[in-house]
């Protein structure tokens, strides 16, 4: 597993009214499918509904002190390394709340807890370029 | 304020057991004044004890729902740049957890969480240099 954060979700309650908090602090984002993309340097500060985010985890979104509304996504090159790291990572005490599997966007992702509860959710997304140094390349989306 | 993340803050219930997780899932830590700062690019990822963490933002530990676990830092160049942040975050909708204040490290920072209860400080640490293209410089602590 190298080195790096690709993406910093917060699960919010409001996407646009977030978004517009950002904004408001001269961050400039794009969406898409109900989802807002700020770049930030090597990696991207992702605006998304809380239980959306929670439910795509294998969590519920329940305040119950399990998920902090925070996940942490480290992207990868390929679906081997997906699988790779989520099983050391499980290995190592994590719990694995999402098995591996295709995603929605035509990617490929696995989500555990670490020992603490946080939420990482290890991803390929063909989508998403990872630059020679690591960091994501989040395209145009437009919107 | 400029779009980037400068660390990420895990707030751990042992920061030896939760830096001992990372290192299994091949990170390489620095330890000082019992945080340990993992590189991640251009930001850093970084452990820290959760009722310190809470603390420090102006926050309880409790888990009832308010704080997650998480803080996100945004360093930057000045101690006038932390109060101009600060000031913009609140007419934002924000709310100022820890009002701009001069720090044990020998900086000058501020907490506020968003609207959606997400925790956010801003700081000037004099021994964290930025790069021009605002990357956060960690130094070499030892151990």
């Amino acid at each position: 597993m190298e080195q790096r954060v690709s993406l910093i979700t917060l699960g919010v309650g409001d996407v646009a009214r977030a978004r517009a908090f950002y904004e408001q602090l001269g961050w400039q984002g794009q969406e898409v499918e109900e989802t807002v993309f700020f770049r930030a340097g090597g990696c991207a500060l992702v605006l998304w509904g809380r239980d959306k985010l929670a439910d795509d985890c294998g969590l519920t979104g329940d305040d119950a002190g399990g998920f902090g509304g925070v996940a942490l996504t480290h992207n990868v090159r390929s679906a081997a390394d997906v699988d790779r790291i989520i099983v050391t990572a499980e290995r190592a005490g994590a719990t694995v709340s999402r098995a591996p599997a295709a995603t929605f966007y035509g990617g490929y992702a696995g989500c555990f807890t670490d020992l603490d509860g946080h939420v990482w959710e290890i991803a390929h997304n063909p989508g998403f370029a990872l630059a020679e140094d690591g960091s994501i390349i989040i395209p145009e989306f437009g919107g």
